[in-house]
């Protein structure tokens, strides 16, 4: 059996019981670590924080293991329970789909364990889940490569009103170009894009496409670490976010679209105020 | 300090450690109990489940109590730690935005804990999420009321190939039309629709309509029971899915966009096929 088991998005704190009893149960645990480990707190002090938690030992599987040796690890899961951790949801922002096709080729029985994934945690900030359009994501820009199919479907969903999940490049163990050329693999170190560069690669495409999707002036939630004790949500026009420093990664945006009142009086909470406030009081009932 | 935590999917197992730390650190623990309580297997039984799990009494909070009373659970909440118990995501399918802008206002600490949803779930079936359109809700048409806003998103949404997610109807604790002519509250009994009846409704709203949006053929999946040990998903056209039993509630539908060949390979797991298939060996590794 492969059990698939989404993490969700804060810590080691955030599996379900469903979960820690299945990898419990499990003879080998893997723990995928290509998209979003280090948001996760999981440095090795991390996965030795999980080990404990777990009572077993935790495999980092990066992408290169998965890719190259998924059958491995699904012949292991042919005679005993595996284990295969997934930050956030098992199919939230990345795919794990591919290995779940591989096992029920092979006829190994898969079970999957939901999580929360940003997908759906975006939610906190109070724009309803169900007035989403299509999600896009923004890589990062190079020198000679700046795609950007991205801003037809953002200037779609605004056009409906809609509001637009971005999730923003990760880049973990990319092999640099220079050891690609000879032909031995050093690895960039890892990059995470911020909601000010995401913002700034957003107005860039509008200024050469000019079709108005959106401007500076356009409303937009930043999330940073979304879902730990540390999460930062601030809501403002995208050049009110371009001067925010939302600290660590992982980082996504929201573009808002037409809003109802009470998303309105929820988005409030998380605006930046440019007058200073009255202090609140505390449990005023 | 309000605790608003989501428990999941599946049933009692599928709190996370975070939230059942938080439960267990409350005073007063409520559970919603008007969306999908009978899907969580909660009679009154599996309450007493919960309350056994979590060391504590568990108030069934339905939606006339935390209309009428969200001020006294607030002030509660003032004074002491009080848990919100919600079935899914605290700001999945349904809005708990209300309850926490309320708490924001009277300076009450909020804090969220995140778990799994339909919104997010629905992925196990290998249709991307971020190829989804807005999510549309379809509600129980009567003799007089056949609400179709449902067939104009669905319309677009598949003019551009992507996924329309239709959240079905659920009706607790209405009260029924005679009991309000009286003036004395009674209730209908609870009421779930089925992947049928959407259909069903769909198809009827596609013939009046006629703009070609779906028909008989297109392509869908069928979630029953989404996230539990005995969840349901069957692939195939309205019209087949239209003779499939799908068992006790909950139920949601996605009517599939364009796919990719990743996607095709795994809804061919939940196909219906109607051929007589080859039995598949078990882990041919």
């Amino acid at each position: 059996m492969l059990y698939i088991i989404g993490l969700g998005l804060g810590d080691a704190e955030d599996i379900t019981l469903r979960g820690l009893n299945a990898v419990k149960k499990c003879h080998k645990v893997y723990i995928e670590s290509y998209t979003s480990l280090l948001s996760f707190g999981l440095s090795s002090d991390g996965l030795s924080t999980l080990e404990e938690l777990y009572g077993r030992p935790v495999i980092l599987a990066d992408r290169e293991m998965v890719e190259e040796r998924a059958d491995d690890i699904l012949s292991e899961a042919c005679e005993s329970d595996v284990g295969f951790l997934v930050v956030g949801d098992p199919f939230g922002a990345t795919t794990h789909t591919d290995l779940v096709v591989r096992a029920k080729k092979l006829g190994v029985e898969v079970k999957v364990v939901h999580n929360a994934s940003v997908m759906n945690a975006v939610g906190v900030c109070g724009l309803q889940l169900y007035r989403y359009g299509e999600t896009v994501s923004i890589p990062f820009f190079t020198e000679t490569w700046r795609p950007d199919s991205f801003y037809e479907k953002i200037r779609r969903n605004r056009q409906l009103g809609l509001h637009t999940l971005c999730l923003l490049d990760i880049r973990v163990k990319e092999p640099s170009l220079e050891s690609l050329c000879r032909g031995r693999k050093r690895y960039e170190p890892p990059k995470y894009m911020t909601i000010n560069t995401a913002i700034e690669q957003l107005l860039e495409v509008e200024q050469i496409s000019g079709e108005s999707a959106y401007n500076e002036d356009s409303m937009c939630v930043g999330f940073a670490r979304l879902g730990s004790e540390d999460q930062k949500l601030v809501a403002g026009s995208m050049r009110e976010l371009l001067a925010v420093d939302f600290g660590p990664p992982l980082h996504c945006l929201v573009i808002v679209g037409k809003t109802h009142p009470l998303e309105d009086e929820m988005l409030d909470f998380y605006t930046i105020k440019t007058e200073a406030l009255e202090p609140k009081e505390k449990c005023t009932t």
